[in-house]
């Protein structure tokens, strides 16, 4: 029996806009419960969704798996799946890109596909529009990338020896991704594309140092978050008192919200707390987690049935 | 006898303007031959420049040791130098941070300053008014940097095994660096700045990477170049021909120019002859350095007199 695990992401990280992309310990699981004859599904979700799953969630899988099909030349084959879902839907956690990637990571599991991952990002990005949430999702990690429309460029940054953790605080709300998109000017002074490259860079090359004590300051931002912060209740207060808690070494809108990033050294308990106060003045209700970057990306297990009660349920959530 | 050497420095890279900066292989030495008395100086410069040295570029020195002298509590003291200049003037090769970096220098060395060259870079880069030459010219290697008016902020990249060559292609023709600034558009499209974050981030991490594949691609820049190379005959050409020369790796204007960059893998004999035919093409003379990335940065040795006729002479010219 075979399950497909793809993790979350968080694209931007502040001032990486549109460019960077992290991985999350925070998991989808598709488990291939049957084959069914061509185009035919039948979805079980289980967890964060469910019944409501957003709209088009269920059928991303179902139209990347096709495409996927269509485009290694994998025989035809329908899916009976139950969907172990933990990521929140339209948060800013990349589940649209984790329902991308485990869509073709399915065609790859269930058509015996000997294609590396990285053979398969192409044709992931494509069916996503763009690289930041897709390329961290399939191979893990922090990941720089570009696409041009044809070629998807990355690289995923090696990892610093020093843990740090990542709280991720998840507020009762929803951003239109389309809305966070129209809110942002199209033009932008020439100072401010070079303070967010400046910071871009110097982020990158001090998460490869480990030189965290820059973070707070690289992981600044002038193109996005100051508008999208607007869009939901308690982002610009977050951005603008969390990264002075103790500990704390930079927090960022994830995706385009309305979740917040946080990355923390030691306890990150004090920084989690401040993120959901925030929510909680503003008379929301949040979540948090507390999450490690996934180095891997996405998998694909061979499991027991008996097995999968146990391993794939969705996380406690505090 | 006390001599300081600064290396020469290429700024932006393409995709990195105003940001990053790379120290190479080429130096002025700036030999203290007697100290003077305060506010007293004498300075023979032989190479580059020599009689015809450009306006303030000795100023600079003794302007940079001043202030270094005033700002560290340093007796004050005069200088009979005699500087060896193999930096060409004026042509984008960080001339005037090298006079900088070497005036801060000159006085931690006669005043015996304990501090380290990190601490001294503030002073530096206000001196400057920028950081992406002053910085690696003060610590050398491939850095990037950024100031907010009050602090420095940098990395310095840890340096991939596999060798790399420079060549520098200096033509016969300088730029105004205020006219090179000044032709810069104030406004630039959110997708240019994207498109020049993403590539400066994934120079970067290409660079800490070895992964210098991806050198021609993560260069391009929608920022300053598109605008400058059309200062200068064959800065356009070079840009666009060069890339294709094999082993080149990537191509830039150096600073705001009219010198030209290459990263080079291999015999970078071809590449430096595209580009300076292209100026020959052009009508204008020109010369090209082969170097290397200088690791260490701005140094002060203790050297014989004797041995310095013998040292401290410019490097050959092709």
């Amino acid at each position: 029996m075979l399950t497909v695990i793809v993790p979350a992401s968080s694209a931007n990280v502040g001032s990486g806009f549109d460019s960077f992309g992290v991985a999350l310990s925070l998991y989808n699981r598709y488990q291939v419960l049957d084959l069914l004859p061509p185009h035919t599904y039948d979805i079980e979700v289980i967890g964060e969704g469910g019944k409501d799953l957003a709209a088009g969630e269920d059928n991303l899988i179902i139209k990347s798996f096709e495409a996927a099909i269509a485009n290694f030349d994998i025989p035809p084959v329908g899916l009976k799946l139950r969907s172990y879902n933990a990521i929140p839907l339209s948060r800013g956690l990349g589940s649209s890109a984790s329902a991308i990637v485990g869509g073709v990571m399915l065609a790859k599991a269930v058509g015996k596909l000997e294609l590396s991952k990285e053979r398969l990002l192409p044709l992931m990005v494509e069916l996503e529009g763009h690289p930041d949430n897709v390329v961290p999702c399939c191979i893990g990690g922090f990941v720089i990338s570009a696409w041009d429309g044809k070629e998807v460029k990355y690289v995923k940054l090696p990892y610093f020896k020093e843990r740090i953790k990542i709280v991720v605080a998840v507020p009762d709300v929803t951003v239109d991704t389309k809305k966070a998109r129209e809110v942002l000017p199209q033009e932008v002074s020439l100072q401010d594309a070079i303070f967010n490259l400046s910071r871009a860079a110097l982020l990158a090359a001090s998460w490869v140092t480990g030189k965290l004590e820059n973070l707070p300051w690289a992981m600044e931002d002038k193109l996005h978050q100051p508008y999208r912060a607007k869009l939901f209740p308690g982002g610009e207060e977050i951005l603008e008192r969390v990264k002075s808690v103790p500990g704390c070494l930079g927090v960022a809108i994830s995706g385009s919200g309305p979740s917040m990033l946080a990355f923390v050294k030691g306890d990150p308990t004090r920084t989690a707390k401040e993120m959901c106060s925030v929510f909680t003045e503003k008379g929301l209700r949040s979540r948090f987690f507390v999450l490690d970057v996934d180095q891997e990306g996405a998998r694909i297990k061979e499991t027991k049935a008996k097995m999968l009660e146990e391993v794939d349920r969705c996380p406690t959530i505090a």
